[in-house]
């Protein structure tokens, strides 16, 4: 770990602080503060930081500011669209943007453009925000890293695949940006660099125009704070719903965690806890303890073998849905595919129809396991990785954390509450299906107990 | 009526026989027939016929030719793919093709090209079937309808959204062609252009790659015969499965319907029945009385109230999850969006995410009511239209009696099994869900009563 440290710029936390937009309202409304301002001062940390960090693919800066100048005058006008406008996002390159080339991490589709915005780039534009960039992410948001690196140590990996969203968010370029998450995307980068993350429950924000088709990928969003991040989730929701079929992100706690009362969590242990650095254990538990001091209740519940499929399972279910159309892209340019890629598709083509029907099966019976867990708790804690950015940036860490939420189609938090040695470390929150805004509550709860802004 | 008698050629029915393709393959065993020589016939009726019934957006001759020359090497070397290797096969202009543009019959889309095929057509292609071109669509498989004229009488329309796919096949250019159906847009063009059309259990078949996101969409097959019909389904399902998530198209019927034993029909009095032209319900009497006389049992069951609210429901859920793509595209271009788009789109707009809950919620509860009926009979038989192909090509149709189906998400045939002064009208099976091979069964069976080859 030490050898991280020397890369590390010795004001890396100063220059590198997270940048919330939502708790500006204030200022922007009176005027001492605009959207317009905001802007220039990411745009400056990029100028200044993103050399190294290289969080970007493209960026469309024009277009930003012309964006943020409206939203000022919006403001100004006491009539803003939403909460988040004049918010400066970032757009993992796997969702497409009208005005700028989805590159998809893959040599396939360098400089291509769909001339469309997703359905959550649009709700993101409706809504006011200012589209800055495309975020690198891995190839296809799958194995294979892009150039970016993490903003706290740029000898680490920012994690993937979301990485220049995370890297972006956590260098304080951006107040938020958008990921997508099948494996561990959002949750593991946003814990490498230090953002708040939030992978939705599967389906509650809407897909469309996301080179982003499998049963348990998910749109999700990485923020500079918990109101950042539930603004933008909320933003999206309320104009572009979930998916086709389904209901969409439920935007009320019903649960009323957020009311101050009796709060019950179940500090979970994951398959791979020995993959745990001792240092990250001894930090979570540091938060446990805390949080039992402030009267919240805690139990231990032990997942490691109702959910020990997790991972291998995710790999099988992603395989079957990944034939297409990584068979479509071999045949049309066999060298432009990554040799994960073809691993992948090779397997993929050992699989049937009915293999993947007993696979989604198992995953079914595994959800409704975990769903019980809902009666004695309100949401579950546990670490959203085993350590900090491992390093280099050839790989793009273990997601073995991060993936049981995905398996189970819950939400879950990554929340930025732990350093070791300066690097951040998320401790997550694993919540139940469309129950996203009790996990907010709870989050910001656990946020206000450790003193995190 | 009469007018449309003018039109049609004398010989009509003799030149535009259909083309069933899977029947053939003990002769392409045998080389008494082979893939090369079927492709050619096919390519004779295109260049004889095609230029007035404007079937085909573009075509890929070369390709094909060189596609059914591989498939008859195959069978020759007594090695064929699949029961569909060599089969011609055309392409709803929604659905992706690496060799030729897709243009959704928008100007949108005009010359766009997304370099890979769809789930779909990768999997055509896997199991051997000839790619001949793309077939007509209406706008964004919508409304506005493209040029293709009926092939029965080309002063009619060939119905809609699968316009291209439906005449083609009528016309006995190619044996099948892809269509997706979200309202009525597989079965109803299959009844007024005289092919058999399945729209199968929501999710049945992959729609990776096809511009077709709505939650009642499905893509879905017109063909020659059952046979093909089925074989193509079968073939997308082993290859593609369904989409990510859902179990995909079960191939084997468990209920054993196709074993010739006791078999009950519910004869469905659908919504909308006053519109039925008499002659179209007395065709079904009397397909009704022989099944009857075969030893077929057939009740009376009305669900005109039970599914009173499939069109409008219908249109509402197609409403809200079609605000996107439309805004983006509006936003693009506002004038290559049709009248009817921004109709759509403007109530889209005035849309809740709370109000699309309550409609899918209203659906749910209208599939579990009729799924009760699966205790009572093996399927539902009624007319898949209100009649023939209506005159003139600046509408499609009145889907009322196709929209049952996709609104509850379960599979449906279209049988070319009656004609009115001698324009088909197609007889319609309605099943229950995943039981789309029972439905197979039964379809055969009525066939065989009816002595439809």
């Amino acid at each position: 770990m030490s050898a991280g440290k020397t890369t590390r710029p010795p004001d890396a936390n100063a220059t590198l602080a997270r940048r919330p937009f939502v708790r500006h309202a204030d200022a922007f409304k009176s005027g001492s503060d605009t959207p317009s301002a905001f802007l220039d001062r990411c745009l400056a940390a990029i100028d200044t930081h993103n050399g190294g960090i290289r969080a970007f693919v493209t960026m469309n800066v024009d277009a930003a500011r012309k964006a943020a100048d409206a939203a000022s005058a919006r403001w100004r006008a006491g009539k803003p669209l939403s909460p988040i406008d004049g918010m400066p996002v970032g757009i993992k390159d796997v969702i497409e943007t009208v005005d700028m080339p989805t590159g998809m991490g893959s040599p396939l589709y360098d400089g291509w453009r769909s001339q469309r915005d997703s359905a959550t780039v649009y709700a993101l534009r409706e809504a006011g925000a200012v589209v800055v960039g495309k975020t690198v992410t891995t190839e296809f948001a799958a194995t294979v890293p892009g150039p970016t690196r993490n903003p706290h140590d740029l000898s680490r990996t920012p994690g993937g695949s979301s990485s220049g969203s995370a890297a972006a968010v956590g260098a304080g370029f951006l107040s938020a940006a958008l990921g997508t998450q099948v494996v561990g995307s959002i949750l593991r980068p946003a814990s490498y660099c230090g953002a708040w993350g939030f992978k939705p429950t599967v389906g509650a924000l809407n897909r469309g125009g996301s080179h982003d088709y499998m049963s348990q990928s998910c749109a999700g969003v990485i923020a500079a704070s918990a109101d950042d991040c539930w603004a933008v989730a909320c933003a999206i929701a309320e104009r572009a719903g979930g998916d086709p079929g389904a209901p969409g992100l439920y935007v009320e706690d019903e649960a009323g965690a957020s009311a101050g009362g009796p709060l019950t969590l179940a500090s979970l242990r994951l398959p791979g806890w020995d993959k745990a650095d001792p240092r990250a254990v001894s930090a979570l538990d540091g938060v446990l303890d805390r949080l039992r001091k402030s009267g919240i209740a805690v139990r231990d519940v032990d997942l490691s073998e109702t959910l020990a499929p997790a991972l291998p399972l995710t790999r099988k279910i992603n395989g079957w849905e990944s034939r297409w159309p990584l068979n479509t892209y071999a045949d049309r340019a066999a060298g432009k595919l990554s040799a994960a890629m073809h691993d992948r598709l090779r397997e993929a083509e050992a699989m049937t129809l009915s293999g993947y029907r007993a696979d989604t099966a198992q995953r079914e019976a595994i959800r409704r396991d975990y769903a019980k867990l809902a009666e004695t708790a309100s949401a579950c804690i546990t670490l959203s990785a085993p350590g900090v950015a491992p390093q280099g940036i050839a790989a793009t860490g273990d997601p073995i954390f991060a993936v049981p939420s995905s398996l189970l189609g819950v939400p879950a938090i990554s929340m930025p509450l732990a350093t070791i040695d300066g690097l951040p470390l998320g401790i997550q929150l694993v919540g139940f299906r469309d129950k996203d805004a009790t996990l907010f509550a709870v989050a910001r709860r656990v946020a206000a107990v450790m003193d995190l802004a």
